[in-house]
């Protein structure tokens, strides 16, 4: 496939951004997820809107059909939020489902048919237990080549991960340090699922293990709290617990216009400057694991329309479903040269305070990850950073270039965005 | 909503369309159907085409994960027939996901970034048993306030049936009366799953009564067969079974290119010009019942960008997921006044050979209904009538416009496309 430089007919801006908290909420629908996103959108908005200017919504969702019994939910949310009887679709391309939405949002405004457009993700996963949400998730897998021999997504991507470590020679510890990191990043954000870093949660259980008069384990620090089996156990060698995101409720909201409307919204707008998106087949059909064609097609595309390479992007939310997936996202991204990256994590070459922060949210990690939001959410984190907003997290000196990498399933489908501060 | 008639910023023709046979199929998967599908498509080429030139597909699905536990369908599809690593995203309407499909694929071309798209549409359905599709189904309406009430799709639509002939006094003659025209159509049409008009089916009952020297029923023709519960019995009153579209396995796929492109394809395309896409609340939400708002709207959106009206359309597929669907909808779309299309099918103005054709390939109810693929597949039979290729069911005299009317759930989601002859 040939990397020709793709353009859009008209240029797109992202002018609002909210998402609910992330985490386990078992009195909430996704429905009422979303409704705090869109609350905080609204909020968002520099000089305000009159929410009927939205033309259309594109919603990304993996699988409300398999979680909470509910289908055709784009127009459900859409009345939810009072925007009937625009135009709502649903968008699925399993955790890449709200990336690609977010995609075909920009389509839709570049195609000339609309000036105003809501981008959404959403899932609601809490409300069956956790082996029936592994099975649910398995489904983005391929059911007749895969799930029948017994893959589980930690089973996906233990795959890869052991394909990269045989290749690679990257040790273990360079997973922890993923890990790590993104917690110490989600401890800084308050919509995080953990909010904590990995250091807190070891001292919480010292603690807890104190107060109830048992013998205190001898962790000597993260590291060997993280390689010690009853803290961290394993789910599907070489990944541990801490190496997983979890299961969580959430929901993620963006609001693009066309970008000659941008100043009727705010005079500080982000600009999609750059979008790509490619598919693969399932897994057991590729013929390297230690890396995913997809993400470095999709990113070759959103690099050629954007006009920029690697060396230009300032932060970048990738998609951390596993520690693994992070180190080959840098990899596939071009941040760092094949078989680099986990030197890079271990270097601290991806930390807040790193010339490229990855993953400043907290990651799919830390921060949580609702599948069908994840990929609206990245971009949340993008409009705060772009605009100085992000607090604690902040990334310093007025970062100018940020993407954001999604993936479906095991890398079926990837789609990348890049963003320029206005 | 103003009908402010939009338009897209290019030009988009459809240049091929296949379908696969529509029915039971116990030994297909969804995608052998698509292959199918795709296979027909490139047959249908005129100039013939290297199938690597689609730069994208969008596929329609409602549910294959609840229908065959598999999720993430669209890049499954694509690489299935060879398209990865070509972008492919699913589109989920409920039963208008192909017909919506189609839209996304037309605003992907009229953004600028691709030339040649790919739409299809798949649902795999008859690998559940009959009472668990119901099931399946009804998550299309609301999980929250409706399902929980006992509602199935036949319910619905007969809560529907039951508010229109309240309020316009239509006879349950009307309704059989769709079921016969249709059955008529569907007997012309090889891929129908039903190619059998009413009156066969009744013949086939008293042939196969004689045989097995049961009593003869004394059915004095098809009115009088539809009459009787042991023949057509109530489903949800006044539904009965001939009034139901039925469960289906089927695949559709539609080829659109840039228009300046189209001559590269074939001398006879077919332009899509107009589009138009609404939601609504929940059926319990709506103080109206006897017509759908979301077609009203989604039918002006068209007519506005096409620049005609409902007296120039030859002929229209329409969504008759059950008999009362499609009086409703030559209504909604202005083909006649509110409470006269009862009448309209009374006096045979929706038959083959009238004035404006209404579902000349036997429509949902006689071609079958496999969800995620009935929108795709209208298009399939305007292609072949606007080229004059339709075989016995050919609409005479060449006619140059025509319309597809594409219904997901109660109505939460309807999107309509306008044709023209090249």
């Amino acid at each position: 496939m040939k990397a020709k430089a793709r353009k859009l007919g008209r240029g797109v801006a992202l002018v609002g951004a909210g998402m609910s908290k992330f985490g386990s909420f078992p009195e909430k629908t996704g429905r009422d997820l979303f409704f705090e996103a869109f609350r905080e959108l609204l909020a968002s908005v520099d000089k305000g809107f009159d929410p009927r200017e939205i033309e259309a919504i594109y919603l990304g969702n993996y699988s409300s059909d398999l979680f909470e019994g509910q289908g055709h939910i784009a127009p459900i949310i859409a009345d939810w939020v009072g925007l009937a009887p625009r135009p709502a679709t649903r968008i699925e391309d399993a955790c890449a489902s709200s990336g690609v939405a977010l995609r075909q949002g920009a389509l839709a405004i570049a195609s000339g048919l609309y000036d105003v457009v809501l981008v959404g993700g959403v899932e609601k996963m809490t409300s069956l237990p956790t082996e029936r949400v592994t099975d649910v998730l398995a489904t983005g897998g391929d059911a007749l080549f895969e799930i029948p021999a017994g893959f589980t997504f930690p089973g996906f991507y233990a795959a890869m991960a052991t394909a990269y470590i045989h290749k690679y020679g990257a040790p273990l510890e360079a997973l922890m340090r993923v890990g790590i990191k993104n917690h110490k990043h989600g401890a800084l954000n308050e919509k995080a699922q953990f909010n904590l870093t990995i250091r807190q949660i070891m001292e919480n259980k010292l603690a807890k293990a104190k107060a109830q008069g048992r013998p205190l384990p001898s962790w000597a620090g993260e590291l060997d709290f993280l390689r010690d089996e009853a803290a961290n156990p394993v789910i599907a060698w070489p990944l541990r617990l801490f190496d997983c995101s979890p299961i969580s409720d959430g929901a993620a909201a963006l609001l693009l216009v066309a970008e000659e409307r941008a100043k009727d919204f705010t005079d500080k707008p982000v600009y999609l400057i750059g979008s790509g998106q490619a598919s693969d087949g399932a897994l057991h059909s590729r013929p390297e694991l230690a890396s995913i064609r997809a993400a470095k097609l999709a990113a070759q595309e959103a690099y050629a329309m954007a006009g920029v390479g690697p060396k230009d992007i300032r932060l970048a939310e990738v998609h951390d479903c596993f520690t693994i997936a992070e180190l080959i996202a840098t990899e596939d991204l071009g941040f760092f040269p094949p078989g680099e990256g986990w030197k890079a994590a271990m270097e601290g070459l991806t930390s807040l305070h790193s010339p490229r922060p990855i993953n400043t949210s907290g990651g799919l990690k830390a921060k949580g990850h609702p599948v069908g939001a994840s990929g609206a959410a990245q971009a949340v984190e993008l409009w705060q950073q772009l605009r100085g907003q992000a607090g604690p997290r902040q990334v310093p000196g007025e970062p100018a270039l940020g993407l954001t990498h999604n993936v479906g399933g095991t890398g079926q489908t990837c789609v990348v965005h890049i963003f320029r501060r206005g």
